[in-house]
C-alpha cells in the first residue's frame, strides 16, 4: 500500500510515522485522521513509494492503479472533477521527506488546470484574469519543475508582453494579454521538450509525481543533504491536495491564528485575517489585515469553529498552535497546524499558565523544557526592537543585549560625554584593564579585535553589559590622538562607511550586529514568571548539576547570589591587582631589587586582598566560593614594552619608567599564553601564593569572628603534575597553618578549607588519576584547554580566522563559544574519570566561559561535572541549560 | 637457614639471587661459589634474616647460633682466630640490600680489634703505629655507626692530641699518641652510652649485625628509597668477610685490572697496581702506580694466575670486567669483580671483537645492546679529553660535541675573525636566520636564551656543530653596538667574570657546561666497529622502525643518506623561504596588494623552490621524502615590529620599510606558536600551499625525466579537524593534477604522491580516527604536541623554568629533550590506535626532535610508530636505538 488519505485511520499517530509519510504528510494526516479537523482532502504517496521508485527507476507495482483509486476518491469527496471545464478540482503537489529539506524542490500548485478547466475556474471565480493568470503560472511552473525547462525562457514572454503593452508592472496585464502569454508558455514547452504542455490531468498528476520522486537526487538535494548530514537514502513522500480559494467571493477569506498571543502569552485566539483573499496576501501585506476578533462579526459560525478548533488543538498539542486557514465561501479549512513560536516573554508565560491549566496540565518538567536560553535572554536584556535597520559590520555578539549610543573613541572622552549626559558606544581596537573607567560609563562595547574571551567580552559579560568584538571591518582611524592622520577627528570606516566621534550607533552583543543610527530598542522587561520557572529548574537540578558564578568583588557576588548562584566557582584575584590603587603596589613587587622590598609590597597587597576577600566572603555567607591564586603571566601588571619603547627613543622616560620598561622587557614571552603564568609564577615567586593564601584565611577569620560562615576552596591554576600540585598544596596548608595558629580550635574546625586544581592543560587532564591525589576538587579551566587543545589563541584566531573556519565548516562551531564535545570534551570526560577512579566522588566543576552556554552545560553533564559556573548574569541560563541537561539524561 | 659462606653451593647462579643474598653478597657468592676465584672467605647474612629481625625487634630463631658457626667456620678455614692476641683474624662487616644503597650505611672494618689483638696485629705488622692507628679508627667506627655517638665526639680529642703534640696533620701522631688517643675514645664511649667499648669479638659482630639491620630504616635510607622508588620492605642482608692486608710486607700489594683496556678495548690484560699497600693508596693517586704488565716480573706466578682468573672471568661475564684485587703475602685474593665500564670506542670494538671470539660469542644482537648513545656520541663528536675544568656556566647541551674558540657577539665580527684564521665561539643572546652566517663560521654556539628547540639549537644539530643553548647566567654586554654602554667593547659576563671579545672559550654540547679558556679536545673519531654495528643494529629493526632525517636542502639531505638514514621525514620547506635571496621574495608576498602582485610572487617563488626540490630529490632518489607545507606565521619572514618601531620614532623608515613595518604590524600575534600558522596560513593564503605542491610535483616529473625515482609525500601541519584536512588535500590534489596534466600517463604512474598530516595538536591526537579519513600518512610533530599538551611555550619555558622544574622534581625531565610518555606519549598512543581503526596499517612517523632521543624513541616503539625522523647527524643514534626498542619489544 503506497497511498494513504490524509484521514486515513493509521494504527499509531500519524506524528510517529515520519519515516512513512514524511514531516507533511504526518502534520496533514496528524489533523485529518486524530483531530478530525477541516483539512481540504487529499493523500500521500508514501517515502516507501520513492524508494521504490528511485531503485528501480520505474513505477513500482501498484501505484498506478493505487494513484488513480485515491485520485477518484478525492474527486468523489469533493464533488468535482479534476479538469472540468465548468468547475474543476485543483490539487497542489508537494515534497514531503522525513526531514525538513528547504529549497529542494518547490511546490507545484493548481495542477489539473488545462485549455478546458481554465474556464471553469474563470467562471467560478468570475474573474477571467485571475484564471489565466493562474494557468500561465502552472504552465511555468510545470515547466520548470517537472518538465526540467529553464526558468528563463518563460521570463522572456512574459518581459516581451510587458514591453508591448507598454506596462511594467505583471499587474498591468489584462486577461488577453495573459491567455496570449499561456500559448506563448506552451509553445515554449513545445519547443523545449518536443512535446504538447500535457493537457490531460492524469498525465499532469504523474509527471507532478515521478518529478517529486527525481527531485530527492537533484543537485540541490543532495548537496543540502551532505550539508546536513542526512543519510542518501531515505527518500520523499508526495502530498497531493485538493486547493480550497479563499479568493473566490467576499464569503471566502484566509488567515492565521494563534491559539494564544504569541508576543504576550496571553490566553485567548489572536490573528489576522483577509477577506476574499489568498495566503500570500495575508503574507505580502499588501493590504491591512483584520484581527481574528473582527471575524467574529463577519462570520460568527466561522469564528466558533475556529475557537473550537484552537481549543481542541491546544488540548492535543498541550501548547500554543499556529495555524493558517482558508474559508471558501463559507466554509473553513484548516491548511496547516503546528506549535506556535513565541517571545521570551510569552514562552515563559505560558509555560507556567499551562501548568495549571486543567486541560493542558503540563508538568513542571515539561514548562522547564519549553523554555530555551534564547527566551531568557529576550527578557533579561533589552532588544532591537525592529528587524529594519542595515548591518554594517558584524562581529561577535559578546555579551548579550543591545544597546544605543554615541561613539567615542578612548575612555577618557567616553566617561566625559557620560558625564555630560550623554549615552556612549566605546569602539576600540580592543580593550584593556586602562580602559575600564570608560567601559563603565558606556551603554555597549564594540572591538575591531579580540574573540569571545578577550578583556572587552569578559569584563562586558561580567557586568551585563552589551558588547560586538572581534567586528574586522572595522578600520580606526584615531584622529589626533594618534600618528597616523594628525589633526584629524576620530572616526572609524566600514568600507567607506565613516563614523565619526559622537555619531549614533546601535549594537546587538546577541547577535552582534553594528547598525549606524538609533534602532529603537525594546527594554528588558522580567515577566514574573520567570522566577516560577527558575524554580522549578532548581528543583530538577538539585544534587545533580550546581550553578555558581565567577565573581571577583562583593558587588559582583552579591549579584551573583542575586540571580541565583550556589556559590563562587572562579574568583580570579588577578583582577584585584588591576584595580588603580593596586597596581602599584604589583609592579613595586615586581620591580623589587631584594627580598625587604618584594616582602613590603607583598605586605601591601595582602591587607589591599584581605578587605577584598571578606567583602566577597560576606556577600557569599555559607556558599562555598573557589579563589583561584594568581593566574595571569606577570607582563600583564606592567606597561607594553612597545609602549615605553618609543618614549624611551625619545628619551622620554622617568627613572621609574626605565625600571617598568626593564621589568617589562624581562617579563616579556613569546607566547604568554604558555608561558610563566599560573603556577609557574607561585614556582618562581612562592611568596605571592602565600599571600594571597593568608589574606584569604585572615578574611575568613573575620568574618567567622564577625558571625559568619565562610566556605572556602582555594585553586591553583595551570597545574601539570602531580609533584606540582603537591608543592603548591604545601604553601598553600603552611600559610592556612601561619594564619590558622592564631585561631581557636573552634574557629580552626569551622575553616576546613578545601585544596583543589584547575584543569586547564591537555596533560593535567590525561593525568587527572595522579593530580586527584593531590585535590579535594577539579575545576576546568576550558577556555585554556580549548585553547591547547586546538593550538587556537584566542586573541590571535577570534578575529584573524575563526569566521573563516566557520563559513568553510571547518570546524562546527566556535569552540571559544560552544565546548568542543568531540577533543576538548574527551579531555573532561577522561579527567573525570580518572579524579573519581583515585578519588571516587571527587568534585568536578568548570569555570571556563562555556559555564554559561547550554550546549557546552550538556556536555559538561553528560561528563558527569557537578557544577559550572559562569558570569553573574548568566546565572538564570545556567540555571535552565543544567536542569534541561538533567532532564535529558 | 639465615647465613651461607660465600662459596656455598646454590642451586641457582647467585647473581639471580639478589633477593635474597643483596647485591653484594651474590657479587662475593658468584666469584666464591661459581667461579672458584681466591675470595677472601666471609659470608652472608641474608635479607630474610634482616625482614624477621625488623618485624620482630629481635634476633630471628636460631640466627645467634648460625651466626657463630659460621664465624667457627670463617676462623677454622683462615687458621686464625677473631681477637687472638698475637696473630688476629680482622673481618669487614657490610650491609648489600638488592639495590645499591650507596650513602645508606658506612662499612665497618677491621672489627675483631681489641686491646688484647692489637698487639697481635702489631707483632705481624711489625708496625705498633699502623696497629693502634686502626685500633682508634675501629673505635670511632664502631662508635659512630654501630652505638650511634656523634663523630664529633671522636674529632674532638684527635685535635686536642695534635694541638698538644703541636702537630697538624694525623700522619704526623706517633704510636704513644694513637695509643692514648684510643684511651680517649674508649672514654668517649663509655661516657655516651654508659657502657665500656666492646673487647668481646662476639658482642662486636653482634652489635654490628644489628647495626647494619636497624640501618635499613635510618632515615637517610628511608629518604633514599623514598628519592628512588624502592620499597620498604625489602631489607638489607650483611657481608661478614676476612680482611686482607696488601700492606704487610713487599710480598703484598694491591691493584685494579681490567680484562682487556677500558679505554681502547684493545684485548689483553691492563691495570695498576701498588706493591706493599692498600686499595686505598691505589685510588688516592699518592703513589705512582705500576702498569699490571710489571707485576710479571715481580710475581710472576701471581700474575699468571691473575692472568687466568681474567680469563675466566671473560668466560664467564662475557664482557670485560673490571676487578680489584689485593696480594697479601704473596696469596692472590680478589675483592671485586664486575662488568666494567668503557669508552665509545672500546665499547664499539670490544662488542665487535667478542662476536668472532669462540670463549665469548657474543651474539650480534647481544653486540648491539652493548652499545649506547653516550658510546656513539664520544666518537662522533669533539669532546673535552679531560675533566679538570672549572665550569663558568651550565645551558642546556643543545648539539654535541665539545668545541674551543674565540668570543665573538655578532655573525659579522665572527665571520670576519673566521676569515682571518681564528676559531671563533658565536656568542648571541639567541639567534635568528639573519646570524646564520655566523653560526656557520664559528666552531660552536651559544646563547643566553632559548631552549633545546630554539633557532640556535635547531640549526646547531642540523650541522652537527657543538651548541650550548640557554645558559641564562651569561649577561651580555653589546658594547658600542648597542645602546646600554656606548663605546665599550662586547662582553658577557657571569656573576662578575668578564669575558671579551676575542677571548678563548670552551663549550660542552652534550652537557651544557661553558668554560673560560681552552680546555683539551679529544678529536671525534669513528672507529671502524661502528659501521658493523649500525648494520646489525639495521638488520633488527628492519620492517619494525625505520629512521629518516630532517633536512631543507641538498646537502643536508645527500649528508643524511650518508649516515644512514633511510628517506626523509621532515623536509621544512619554510627553511627555503628564510634563504637570503628568497626572503625578498616571501616579503614581496605578503605585502601584495592585489592578486596579482601575490600571482608574481607566489611564481617567484616556485621556480626556486623547484630547484631546491630536484636537489633534494635527487640526493633521495629511491627513497621517500616528506615534504611539509609551510608552516611558520608569516610574521616570522618580516622584520621585528619593535625593530623597526624604535627607527620609525625617528623617522629612520624608507617608504618600503613603512611597508613592511604595517605588515609587520598586522601579522603579529599574541601567541604565534597557537596563531595564524600550519594549514591556517593555507587557509588565509591558498595560492601558497597550491605553489609548493606545484613546485614539487614539477620537481618530481624532471627528476622522472631524469631518469630518477623520486618518491614524494605531502605532509599538511597543524591540522585541528577532518574537515580542514579535507580541505587541504583538495587543494593538493589539484596542484597535482595541474602539474600532471602535462604529463605521460607512464609517469603520472611512477608519481603516486601520498598526503598525510602533522599530528601536532591534542585535538588532532584525540580525532585522529576521523583524520585517517583523509590521509594516508601520520607524522607526529612532537615538539608543538609537548608544547600543547603542557601548555609550555619553548621560547619562554625552558629559559626561564625548566631547570627550576627539573630541580624541584615538579616534572621527571627536561619533555623537550625526552618525550613526556604518560601525557604526550597517551596522546600518540591513542592516534596510533584510533588513525589505524580506521585504517589499519596506516603509517606513523615522528618529526619531532625526540626523533633523535634514544628514550623517546623506545616510547614511540611502544606505541607503534614506524619511523622516526631526525637531524642527519643523529641518524646513527636513533638508528642503534631504535634496534635496542626493538629487542626490548
Amino acid at each position: 500500500m503506497y497511498i494513504f488519505d490524509f484521514d486515513y485511520k493509521h494504527a499509531r499517530p500519524p506524528m510517529e510515522m515520519k519515516d512513512l509519510l514524511g514531516g507533511k504528510g504526518a502534520n496533514l494526516a496528524e489533523m485529518a485522521s486524530v483531530l478530525n479537523l477541516p483539512v481540504p482532502p487529499g493523500f500521500t504517496i508514501t517515502v516507501e513509494a520513492c524508494r521504490e521508485y528511485l531503485n528501480r527507476d520505474t513505477w513500482p507495482d501498484g501505484l498506478l492503479p493505487e494513484l488513480a483509486e485515491a485520485r477518484a476518491r478525492l474527486e468523489s469527496r469533493m464533488g468535482k472533477t479534476i479538469g472540468d471545464p465548468s468547475d474543476p478540482l485543483l490539487v497542489s503537489v508537494r515534497s514531503g521527506a522525513k526531514f525538513s529539506m528547504p529549497g529542494m524542490m518547490d511546490t507545484v500548485l493548481n495542477l489539473g488546470l488545462n485549455d478546458e478547466s481554465v474556464k471553469g475556474v474563470a467562471i467560478q471565480t468570475s474573474d477571467e484574469r485571475f484564471a489565466y493568470d493562474s494557468y500561465r503560472r502552472f504552465v511555468s511552473m510545470y515547466g520548470r519543475i517537472v518538465l526540467g525547462i529553464d526558468g528563463e525562457l518563460f521570463d522572456n514572454p512574459l518581459e516581451n508582453m510587458k514591453s508591448g503593452a507598454g506596462v511594467t508592472s505583471d499587474a498591468a496585464l489584462g486577461a488577453d494579454d495573459l491567455k496570449a502569454l499561456v500559448e506563448s508558455y506552451k509553445d515554449v514547452v513545445l519547443r523545449e521538450t518536443g512535446t504538447a504542455f500535457p493537457q490531460s490531468p492524469d498525465d499532469q498528476l504523474q509527471g507532478a509525481v515521478q518529478a517529486v520522486f527525481s527531485s530527492w537526487n537533484g543537485p540541490r538535494a543532495v548537496a543540502y543533504r551532505e550539508h546536513e548530514g542526512i543519510p542518501h537514502d531515505l527518500g520523499t513522500a508526495v502530498n497531493v491536495q485538493a486547493m480550497v480559494f479563499g479568493n473566490r467571493d467576499d464569503n471566502s477569506g484566509t488567515g492565521v491564528g494563534f491559539t494564544r498571543d504569541p508576543a504576550t502569552g496571553d490566553k485567548g485566539a489572536y490573528g489576522d485575517f483577509l477577506i476574499n483573499a489568498q495566503g500570500e496576501d495575508v503574507v505580502a501585506g499588501i493590504r491591512n489585515t483584520m484581527p481574528l476578533s473582527a471575524l467574529k462579526d463577519r462570520m460568527p459560525d466561522v469564528y466558533n469553529e475556529l475557537l473550537d478548533i484552537f481549543s481542541r488543538l491546544e488540548g492535543h498539542y498541550r501548547d500554543m498552535c499556529d495555524t493558517e486557514f482558508t474559508i471558501e465561501q463559507g466554509k473553513l479549512w484548516m491548511l496547516q497546524t503546528r506549535v506556535g513560536k513565541r517571545t521570551g516573554r510569552a514562552a515563559l508565560k505560558m509555560a507556567v499558565d499551562m501548568v495549571s491549566e486543567p486541560e493542558i496540565s503540563l508538568t513542571q518538567r515539561e514548562a522547564v523544557g519549553r523554555i530555551d536560553a534564547g527566551h531568557l535572554e529576550q527578557v533579561l536584556h533589552p532588544q532591537f526592537s525592529t528587524g529594519d535597520y542595515d548591518v554594517l559590520a558584524n562581529g561577535l555578539g559578546a555579551s548579550p543585549g543591545a544597546a544605543v549610543g554615541r561613539v567615542y573613541f578612548t575612555a577618557d572622552t567616553a566617561v566625559e560625554a557620560h558625564n555630560n549626559g550623554e549615552k556612549v558606544i566605546l569602539v576600540r581596537n580592543e580593550t584593556s584593564p586602562e580602559d575600564v573607567h570608560g567601559m563603565l560609563a558606556a551603554e555597549g562595547i564594540l572591538t575591531a579585535r579580540g574573540g569571545l574571551v578577550s578583556h572587552a567580552a569578559v569584563v562586558a559579560r561580567g557586568w551585563g553589559k552589551p558588547a560586538v568584538v572581534g567586528a574586522e571591518a572595522i578600520k580606526i582611524s584615531s584622529g589626533n590622538t594618534g600618528a597616523d592622520s594628525p589633526g584629524a577627528k576620530p572616526s572609524f570606516s566600514v568600507d567607506g562607511t565613516v563614523v565619526g566621534e559622537g555619531e549614533w550607533l546601535s549594537i546587538d552583543g546577541t547577535s552582534g550586529a553594528v547598525v549606524v543610527g538609533q534602532v529603537p530598542l525594546a527594554a528588558a522587561e522580567v515577566p514574573p514568571e520567570l522566577e516560577q520557572i527558575l524554580t522549578w529548574a532548581d528543583e530538577i537540578r538539585a544534587g545533580k548539576m550546581g550553578v555558581r558564578a565567577n565573581a571577583d568583588n562583593g558587588p559582583d557576588a552579591a549579584n551573583a547570589r542575586r540571580y541565583g548562584a550556589e556559590g563562587i566557582g572562579l574568583c580570579r584575584t588577578e583582577h584585584m591587582f588591576l584595580l588603580e590603587d593596586r597596581l602599584p603596589i604589583v609592579r613595586r613587587m615586581i620591580l623589587a631589587g631584594n627580598e625587604e622590598e618584594e616582602n613590603s609590597a607583598l605586605e601591601e597587597l595582602r591587607v589591599a586582598q584581605r578587605s577584598d576577600f571578606v567583602e566577597i566572603l560576606r556577600e557569599m555567607d555559607g556558599l562555598p566560593v573557589v579563589v583561584r591564586l594568581l593566574d595571569p603571566p606577570l607582563h600583564e601588571f606592567l606597561p607594553r614594552v612597545e609602549d615605553l619603547l618609543v618614549r624611551r627613543v625619545k628619551g622620554e622616560l622617568s627613572q621609574e619608567e626605565e625600571r617598568l620598561y626593564q621589568a617589562a622587557r624581562e617579563w616579556q614571552e613569546a607566547n604568554p599564553m604558555l608561558g610563566t603564568r599560573g603556577v609557574r609564577l607561585g614556582v618562581i615567586k612562592p611568596g605571592l601564593y602565600s599571600m594571597q593564601v593568608k589574606a584569604l584565611m585572615e578574611a575568613a577569620l573575620l568574618r567567622i569572628r564577625d558571625g559568619g560562615s565562610p566556605v572556602v576552596e582555594v585553586m591553583i591554576p595551570l597545574t601539570i603534575s602531580r609533584n606540582e600540585l603537591h608543592l603548591a598544596r604545601g604553601w598553600v596548608l603552611s600559610a592556612i597553618d601561619e594564619v590558622l595558629s592564631g585561631a581557636t580550635s573552634s574557629e580552626r574546625e569551622r575553616l576546613d578549607v578545601k585544596i583543589g586544581t584547575m584543569i586547564e592543560t591537555p596533560r593535567a587532564a590525561l593525568l587527572a588519576g595522579e593530580i586527584a591525589n593531590e585535590a579535594e576538587f577539579f575545576s576546568f579551566g576550558t577556555n585554556d584547554l580549548t585553547q591547547m587543545t586546538f593550538g587556537f589563541s584566542r586573541d590571535d584566531v577570534e578575529g584573524r580566522m575563526m569566521s573563516r573556519y566557520l563559513e568553510l565548516e571547518l570546524i562546527e562551531h566556535n569552540p571559544f563559544e560552544t565546548v568542543d564535545a568531540e577533543g576538548v570534551g574527551e579531555l573532561v570526560r577522561i579527567a573525570v574519570e580518572r579524579g573519581r577512579a583515585t578519588k571516587p566522588g571527587l568534585s568536578m566543576g568548570v569555570c571556563g566561559e562555556h559555564g554559561g552556554d547550554p550546549a557546552s552545560i550538556a556536555v559538561f553533564a553528560d561528563a558527569g561535572v557537578d557544577y559550572v559556573s559562569c558570569s553573574p548574569f548568566r546565572v538564570p541560563v545556567a540555571r535552565l541549560a543544567a536542569a534541561h541537561a538533567v532532564m535529558r539524561s
